[in-house]
């Protein structure tokens, strides 16, 4: 674990919950990423983002709306601008919205908005930064695949596990739940087509985090973000090769589909 | 299974591949349904259902765009009207398109279409018959969960399987694996949430067929439309409480998510 040291770390939805939570302890971190993208659709209104800058100078906040491909571009031109000729070791898809919803008050705008954002969203970041993700794969004097070599972490949620679903009396979530399911499946072919340019993909359940989207499902969320990333954080340095392509929790569990 | 006759059935994507199969085969049987309903989007070309529908007086052909909330309230209204006072046995969600992509070439176009229709189509639809579906279950003198009391068969893909997956060397079918886990998901919600009202919902893999979609991957599918569906037909009758929510391949196997 000591060993573990992302140089360059990307993580959308940065301005807030978990997508903050992970910037903020990724900077405390005693050897930190020489930078740390933090990408929301809005850096203006991110306030917590901009004090984080003022006090770390590794910390570069970017304009990403990840269901709009000339926002995606324009993002990797600004990281690689950054980058000044390495690679981006850590891409983490993070951003991702949930619509309160029963089977039966399920729409099709939920639908479509909530696929665009959890699942074409991490598709399209993905292939747009994969050249700087195989860069920092390449430059790595590290060999087999790790979080601190190159790698794609998907979040995901337990939520989108068919084997462990269980109906909630507070919602079924339909939209957000299929969303989960389909982003599982696009990490499973993403781990089989990126391994062999060094790249380990991993889709990831961060627990039920009292973040605003967790909170909104109800007020039960068990851990608070800061316990969750210390769990993530602590998780990313163990994986490899073994886990390409897995569904892991934020304590190391493997999860069913 | 010589006890199964749904009476009254309505397949989408009725106009070629499996779902003109599934017409043919309902209507050879020697207990046809009493009504079958061939839903598809463009009737009017639609020459075999009209070929058959000229030989079978229980065949109705009804218009339906499964993406198109307006066409699916007045296909609902036309089967009611049709049902004379009683319910629908079987809905089968059959219609979906499949585009030749990789993980490289995948577009968030290709990604919404196909979601819309894979995914979104099966639930607005199950949505929207889901009154008449209630009302075969009230009707019937059957007990239990059973596809000629009620149920919805949602025709998904071994493709969707995340835990089977291959990257075939003939493509990645992102876009189509992705809607796939996605159907699986709702799949495994409708069946929680609807079995109470006597519904059962599985999720169904017919194979590898020589249709037009099957053939467009590649010229190795091994099966023949009608051996496909005589699979499907002699599993569905088998298919009880036990089955609720699994997903099924034509041969009656369960496969994993």
């Amino acid at each position: 674990m000591a060993g573990f040291h992302a140089c360059n770390v990307l993580v959308t939805g940065a301005n807030r919950g978990l997508g903050l939570e992970l910037v903020k302890q990724f900077l405390e971190k005693s050897n930190p990423p020489e930078r740390v993208f933090a990408a929301c659709r809005n850096p203006e209104g991110a306030q917590e983002l901009k004090y984080l800058a003022s006090k770390h100078p590794n910390l570069v906040i970017i304009l990403l709306d990840v269901t709009n491909l000339a926002s995606i571009e324009a993002a990797v031109a600004r990281v690689e601008e950054n980058l000044k000729g390495s690679g981006l070791n850590l891409l983490i898809n993070n951003a991702a919205i949930l619509r309160l919803t029963t089977l039966e008050s399920e729409t099709r705008e939920n639908m479509s908005v909530v696929y665009t954002t959890n699942v074409t969203g991490p598709l399209l970041v993905s292939q747009a930064f994969l050249p700087l993700l195989k860069k920092a794969a390449q430059q790595s004097t590290q060999k087999g695949l790790s979080c601190s070599r190159a790698a794609i972490v998907n979040m995901s949620s337990e939520a989108g596990s068919i084997k462990n679903l269980l109906i909630w009396d507070f919602g079924h979530f339909i939209s957000y739940r299929c969303s989960k399911a389909a982003l599982n499946m696009l990490t499973k072919c993403q781990s089989l087509c990126y391994a062999e340019q060094g790249i380990l993909t991993i889709t990831f359940h961060p627990g039920w985090v009292k973040t605003d989207m967790g909170s909104s499902i109800s007020d039960q969320a068990p851990l608070t973000p800061d316990e969750s990333v210390r769990g993530i954080l602590n998780t990313l340095p163990m994986l490899s090769e073994k886990d390409n392509g897995a569904f892991v929790d934020w304590k190391g569990n493997h999860l069913p589909w």
